[in-house]
């Protein structure tokens, strides 16, 4: 697919895309909708009062949905007119676009609609109901168990019998850009000492990991489960997901009810939500599952996961910048329909909005690890950086880069980047 | 403190009380906030709309809160406000009121803005940004430990140094009155059978969990922890809790990261929420803790929980009503500045119309548990109901009432109740 638009074939946001994003600007600070398009964000606002919607009264009649501040309104309307207006969006931008006053002869509407992305500013797309941060990368719950367990018992009995997750926390999800500050929490300084006497101390094993997030569309009523073959059709699309994690401060709180205030430090996604349609070229097969699983998890299709390549850049405070892992989301041992089947099967509502995580994304080979607790096993290995700096974990002042693309150059379907800088910690030593 | 209606001594609703909440009618759908009184909603849209806080601006200036459709503007406004406004409203129903003319002497306005609390539908008071459930009981925690390990491991080691908690389902509370249907899940038919192999079934081993409820009044930004000194001023009111609770569910899907299907079931909770001044003449010691807690934990008082008077009724599908255990709200080792100072220490925002909950309360005593599965120790003893029937968890058709109250007859600080009734399970089994 050809642009008229001039879009670099390593841009992220090929014609093959159409990612849905809110934005401001300088000039004007109202959070709206907007795409991205090569270079440029479109807004969707703008546009729409422009009449770019006019050659479609199917997408008109729900115009009002560009002048919200959210993308909720537009996920709410479901996958059918999400499907519509990207078309509708691909073929204003095409080179052969049968709606060229719309825009590309409308000077006066490029200007006021047609934005360069260094000058707009992104914001959560969506307002999150719920977080939910699913576990199914299964290397990375092998890697991890093999650090506590060994790996004899490295995955826990119910692994691959359901998608385990817990409980997210929705106020504390932020847009990539966000800092996030060092947190203070307590730890067993000594693990192994007894008795166990926490310390009160700036986390000092603080990682990342590398996910993907899924939002929500449509819902379900509360005592309704979503069957696993309905399940596509409640998902908007997609974001790069960064779960930021105090592991020292996870493994004195984790007994018995799970992660709590190691998690709810931050978790950051990449502001642009490749839409569900825009993957479908994608799917593939995850990890084989030997396990005969319960009915209301078997899908109609192994061709479930998605096949994007994922990146991690450490960037030090002097701004140098190393690559310390690759790795690809089809390193999960459930597919998305899997994961929304199990959270609702004993009634939970979703609600459009709701954000999922995949859990942590970790091949099987070194380097393609989702987390530093991994790549470093447990912080005994060190991360070598380009410049010859070491880590172990994160420190002050280190920015974390998470990129994500499927597809070819020249029609790459990207997910731009998630990011964010660890601030040193606050004062609360007294 | 006297009133000029008519209030019954044993009303929850005392003119001590002034609970707050949001409600509808048949003539008007429009939900709406209300304070409950005696045997009557007053609703405050009307009440403003009808002149009732014409005698103070500092509140009648803030008149467009008691339009919205949720409490969240009116708490948003702060302890100062919400301490003002209680009184005013118990003035204009003292008996020696100044303000006769508002409401006692205006006919017209008694008529549309004081109605039969049995002719108001009740809704959720506030939109639930994030729900966070607390595990505070120390009693629950130790008679769940004894059942899981034994008397001489059954708290945690963590346990005296932090209030354990897990980040709830916030899509799933639901007021009081809103039925309860039977989920199912993966289960171990037989726990101890290798290897294990789930069964998808109706959960066989439903529970209540008797909780109080803690609404968030305004918040705090990310990465800024508040301080447990502070912690008062972000208290908007109380509500009672049930955490309805499917127990096989979740022993198998809660390693490693807690549970999460379990007890996205349904979360019931009261419609009146009783402000924190309100209890602030209800303060008392809770559970000693011994340990020597981190500076953040430690607050300026030991008078920090509340003694609230708490009931379990069970009532069979034929209408026989049991009363199954008999507690109180002191039976906690962590308070609600605790809970908020850990929620935040890693610097989670929480935001007004977040609800806390304090985890199960149970007493020492037989008869003074908070669920089931302590009453029945794992369901090997049996519960006797009044007529003669028995349960070692709740069955279909079974109504679960919670109750609580402060204070002395005449002058209650109550909650009302709490209630939910079991639905059959939906037929999933092909």
């Amino acid at each position: 697919m050809a642009s008229w638009l001039d879009i670099s074939p390593s841009s992220h946001f090929s014609l093959a895309n159409i990612p849905f994003g809110v934005i401001s600007t300088a000039a004007d600070a109202t959070d709206r909708p907007a795409i991205a398009i090569g270079d440029y964000a479109l807004d969707l606002r703008a546009f729409a009062q422009g009449g770019g919607f006019s050659a479609d009264p199917s997408i008109e009649k729900h115009a009002a949905v560009f002048s919200s501040r959210t993308l909720n309104d537009l996920a709410a309307l479901g996958r059918p007119f999400h499907r519509t207006l990207r078309q509708y969006l691909q073929s204003v931008f095409a080179a052969d676009t049968p709606h060229a006053a719309l825009l590309k002869d409308n000077a006066s509407l490029r200007s006021t609609a047609l934005l360069p992305l260094k000058d707009v500013t992104n914001h959560l797309p969506l307002a999150i109901g719920d977080y939910t941060d699913f576990y199914a990368g299964k290397h990375h719950a092998f890697n991890v168990g093999c650090l506590f367990r060994g790996p004899d018992n490295a995955l826990q009995p119910n692994y691959t019998h359901l998608p385990v997750a817990y409980h997210g926390r929705a106020s504390s999800v932020v847009v990539s850009g966000t800092p996030i500050r060092r947190p203070w929490g307590q730890i067993l300084a000594d693990p192994k000492a007894e008795p166990k006497i926490p310390t009160f101390t700036p986390c000092r094993r603080f990682d990342i990991e590398l996910e993907l997030g899924m939002f929500v569309c449509g819902g379900n009523d509360l005592g309704s489960p979503i069957p696993v073959a309905k399940a596509d059709d409640h998902i908007f699309g997609y974001v790069l997901l960064n779960d930021w994690s105090a592991r020292d401060i996870q493994a004195w709180e984790y007994v018995p009810l799970g992660p709590f205030t190691s998690k709810n430090v931050g978790t950051s996604i990449s502001p642009w939500v490749v839409l569900a349609d825009a993957m479908e070229a994608f799917k593939t097969q995850g990890i084989p599952n030997d396990s005969d699983i319960c009915s209301y998890l078997k899908e109609p299709t192994k061709e479930s996961l998605l096949d994007i390549h994922l990146e991690i850049d450490l960037i030090t405070g002097d701004g140098n910048r190393t690559t310390i892992s690759k790795t690809n989301s089809k390193n999960l041992l459930w597919s998305w329909p899997q994961m929304m089947a199990h959270h609702t099967i004993t009634g939970c509502n979703l609600r459009t909005g709701d954000l999922l995580g995949s859990g942590t994304i970790s091949g099987p080979e070194p380097g393609t690890e989702g987390s530093m607790l991994e790549q470093t096993q447990g912080g005994k290995v060190i991360i070598k950086l380009s410049n010859g700096e070491e880590r172990k974990f994160l420190q002050d002042g280190d920015t974390v880069v998470i990129r994500g693309r499927a597809g070819r150059e020249g029609a790459l379907v990207g997910f731009g980047e998630v990011s964010g800088t660890i601030l040193a910690p606050l004062d609360l030593s007294q």
